[in-house]
């Protein structure tokens, strides 16, 4: 039984477990536009200024260090099925006997209009760096004025990163804004804005109402019930037609689909990849989809979160998948299972479900904090996150609130 | 006797030890078009994914808690002798009864054809993060090509910028790199260009030749007698007129006063803002110039080095001269006083001359180890510094080797 050579398109939490479960079963070449992971939980961190820019990256070389898994940083133009190769933007053919597709997503704006012009997302690396020196900016003009000029910063989406991203808002405000200048910190108003009837939907209700009550203890305005019918540059219009002034909106509403599938032109399935029980692409057996992109369905029919978790165990799951298709056997079915959900909202304050245990408040928060480092790759990103860490909780400060300007 | 109104234009080395030194005794405001202070004694390290980009950096803000001082960030532009006030771009008018000008200084071309267009800076967190992601660009590019492709990197400028940083990329090649992918890494030349005989010239000629050795023992070619005539997109021209690729040429053969200076109308003298023994600028008594721009001489007739100590003994100096002059008193003449100098080469290998005092090796390595951390400003960068190096000893790997795209 030889080898068989497996390419992985993306290096995100799905493709870079793939690539480590299939080390020693095949020769991988794994491709990534970025030559770093990005450690997309705690970009939040980057934006309000908690931690450094540098320690939510890692190295995809890095992470693939004593293992034969090749890599190449580039992005995929053509897939040609017939011939089993894949086309790098470098002009480089790999070939391959199976693919995984693991390109994740980006943000998605729902077509409203406005939305992509002026409202700022949170997926890279650059765009976090990019809402960190727009917030410290605005906050410099209004040292610098001695009216009664305000700022109104609105998070938009009542997901985990919205949640995550106004809780961050209010605790930079209330702590390292105000040491800086408490005249002006007095006068930036952080609300958070939710389509649906409450925040966190994936939630149980108790949690949702617990999150809101802690964000407005924090000092955030939560408005639910509130879609989002145009965004304008320094100013918001609800769908009830109240317009009201936003210097900065950061978009948290959604994801879809990278748009390098349609690229690909793999078959798709209400705006993801349509894939089988074991995640093998539509009429290509020997092409999976893992991760965000892939319209794996739960038990009660929906699609999977667009979490790491799912796609984390995808990784694992097609890795045998190839093993068994290699050996002669046929596949089994992907069964995705839910270890539960968490967020943060500020200093002592998260809330957990896990298997129908709900927690809140300091102990959900200490749970928060250790399986995030667990989690973050790398010996080196975790003693530097964990020395941010320590200093911001003990100074009550945050001290990466450079402004660097990127494109 | 009343507080005086003082105004300090940039927050550098020199701007804000002045800053702290008058915080008691005037009213100051400090300006800088940044919002934080660039350590750029270890700005080379972010180049070479040594340390994260956002430890070099320190708020401004930050550094002023628990002072008086109030900051704005912005640029001056109009400056005015008669009314006393200068202006920014903001448009905001700031009066002063003393005002100190410390905008330090920029990268200098010496009008040699195509520096400005080929070369890459190391002047500011935004440029060293343009070199290293450019070297793990083009690292990316060699690990995709099998055939002899080398990648010449070249230092320009002997100094100790240019040695530091010569060194830094050689452990790079050897270290990281080479886990990274060996056969890569091994197509990798770096070279160090210095156009008069030694390098180090403001060291003791055997410390220069010590250097030179541990730089060729760690895969440098140095080039010394070596001026560049042309610099080209992918090579340079040196002034015999031998043409030699060079990918990445990175430039770091002199500075000169920053441009701001010359919108301020200030008089000039020798390419340095024209200054009396007790640094008042020709013609204006109550206009201080300080640091990289100031063309104070020491007593060999020349003009004192564009380093950090001067910055900071001058900073500290117009202090006391303020209180003097705001007491009725006349001023006194500056002295600098040398404390020695020191450069980095890699591991274990450093140069330090102090007083006479000549010392190479490990000795001189951990002297400026700690004299770096000890001058590198707030706990957390000292934190964070301390992890990434310790990592980096430890490991003989650096974590921060992401492409991360600037303007």
């Amino acid at each position: 039984m030889s080898k068989p050579k497996v390419v992985i398109l993306g290096a995100g939490f799905g493709g870079l477990t793939a690539a480590r479960s299939l080390a020693d079963i095949a020769d991988v070449t794994l491709v990534d536009r970025h030559n770093f992971q990005t450690f997309l939980p705690l970009l939040y961190q980057v934006s309000t200024a908690g931690l450094a820019a540098d320690h939510v990256a890692y190295p995809v070389r890095g992470a693939l260090r004593k293992t034969s898994v090749q890599f190449r940083m580039g992005s995929p133009i053509v897939l040609d099925h017939i011939n089993k190769t894949i086309k790098l933007d470098s002009s480089e053919l790999l070939s391959f006997d199976y693919l995984i597709v693991a390109v994740g997503s980006v943000t998605n704006d729902f077509g409203i209009p406005g939305v992509n012009e002026h409202c700022l997302g949170m997926k890279s690396v650059v765009e976090a760096l990019g809402i960190r020196a727009e917030v410290m900016r605005r906050f410099e003009d209004l040292c610098r004025l001695t009216d009664n000029t305000e700022l109104s910063i609105t998070v938009i989406g009542g997901g985990p990163t919205g949640v995550e991203m106004a809780g961050a808002l209010a605790e930079l405000k209330r702590g390292p804004l105000k040491s800086d200048q408490a005249g002006a910190a007095k006068r930036i108003h952080i609300r958070l804005v939710e389509a649906g009837p409450r925040l966190l939907p994936s939630f149980a209700p108790a949690l949702s109402e617990r999150t809101k009550r802690d964000l407005e203890k924090l000092g955030v305005e939560v408005l639910v019930n509130t879609g989002v019918k145009q965004a304008k540059s320094l100013s918001l219009v609800f769908n009830n037609d109240e317009e009201i002034a936003s210097e900065i909106s950061i978009w948290t509403a959604g994801v879809k689909c990278a748009p390098v599938v349609n690229d690909l032109l793999l078959p798709m399935d209400g705006g993801r990849v349509s894939v089988s029980p074991s995640l093998q692409v539509t009429n290509y057996e020997n092409v999976f989809a893992i991760g965000d992109i892939a319209g794996a369905k739960g038990a009660d029919g929906r699609f999977l979160p667009m979490v790491a978790p799912v796609a984390m165990q995808q990784a694992r799951f097609v890795a045998k998948q190839i093993a068994r298709l290699n050996a002669g056997e046929t596949p089994t079915n992907f069964k995705y299972v839910d270890k539960g959900s968490m967020a943060t909202i500020g200093r002592h304050k998260a809330v957990v479900e896990v298997k129908g245990l709900r927690i809140g408040g300091a102990v959900a928060w200490y749970m928060w904090l250790w399986l995030h480092l667990f989690y973050l790759l790398g010996g080196r990103n975790k003693i530097g996150t964990m020395a941010d860490w320590t200093w911001n909780y003990l100074t009550f400060d945050r001290g990466n609130r450079h402004i660097i300007d990127i494109a």
